[in-house]
């Protein structure tokens, strides 16, 4: 694992925000991670905005595999927040 | 086998969801997966939305293999619905 | 080769569906595949959907060989119909 | 070479049509290939079609290399004609 | 790492511009990086242009790990604001 | 080198046409190759059309290298032209 | 490092112009360079069209890193000007 993926392991059982290339935004309490950045994240939900400009989010399941190669970015959605 | 993808094993033999791509979704059993995440689902049904903004779901065959760059995230249903 | 790809090795010398990214459909008699989803198929047909809704089918070889990067699933024509 | 490649040394030093990501067909005598479908067609023809439905061919070389990426799948003329 | 990678080490601790290929720009500190240019940045900002051609930034996160191939060019920030 | 590539080798040091995924050919001499088909042409010139229907030629410089993923087909332009 | 890139240690130190697959081209001073076409430019401008046809060109940087998978050519802009 390359140093900057080792970054992500003091975020894993913690809240992330993950931005994917379709872009939709998904939070979720990282589980385990790979090198391809394939994510399991648990208690997921989808933000997106609708056409009207209106931010909302939907639960997409308890446990949720993201496949790495969708994902743009990973931040931590608290600062994401402020 | 990564540790990422080691949990998918929980979901063999249960409903998963797949959301694909191209804007479609898959739902299905999960009968076998791998590293690429190529996915053997029985009794799978494809879940879309009309331009009418109408669900609808339709059989696509009582064992499917979807090849796994087509996979954005793998969720399990029942939670889904909730 | 995967426990998910090994499965195909059932349909072989059956007839499958193929889904193709580019939005077609190929049925036809499997005879060979491999990691890759590379495939070769026999009485080959594609199926498309014309501008008016009209669902139309086009023999496109006596054996075609597809190439695994196109392809987004692969399932059994027969339960598709039911 | 995989097992599904090798079902293409049958069409070594015949006539094939091939059909492209970017929507063109290609004919040719096929001289050579490898593993990535990269391919050396003799007396290459485009096949395509005008804005008007009308299909045209036009000669693009004695010898053409088509990059393997770029190709759906590999048909015989002979049996697309019929 | 390759030579043009190992000049981005010096580059570590200091500010850089990141241009995504979905033509957002993020600003931020960079922690960590490897030969995908998967990025780790402190304090990240995005930075885009709204319809009415204004320049916004953003917070987006006390720690941001980019998956490198999103990335289209690694710039400093301080030359390019010159 | 896989056979389909070693057919290449004839026509370095000749005039090469080279069809391009953004849409644009390159006519130049091949200098050298590899197993990308990163390409290495002198004296290149792009052609293109423009939106009139008129073909258009420029120099792009005395020495072009070509990343090989751009690459859709390498053909002899005298032939094409014939 | 292949044949066809060895050809581009002669442009080390020297100007070079890069077309990118997002329509941008960047010239600057080539320090750098690896397989992946991975570059360090040096003093690096970015030359773009404006949607009225005025070509402009901006310094994005004294030191910019360009991931090699965006790159479609690389030429010498001396003769590129001619």
């Amino acid at each position: 694992m390359s140093s900057a993926m080792r970054y992500l392991s003091k975020s894993v059982n913690t809240n992330i925000l993950v931005s994917l290339k379709n872009g939709i935004f998904v939070r979720g309490i990282l589980r385990a991670y790979d090198n391809h950045l394939n994510l399991i994240l648990d208690n997921a939900e989808e933000i997106y905005t609708t056409p009207d400009g209106e931010t909302k989010q939907n639960s997409i399941g308890k446990r949720v595999l993201i496949r790495g190669d969708n994902v743009i970015a990973i931040s931590t959605p608290k600062i994401e927040m402020e």
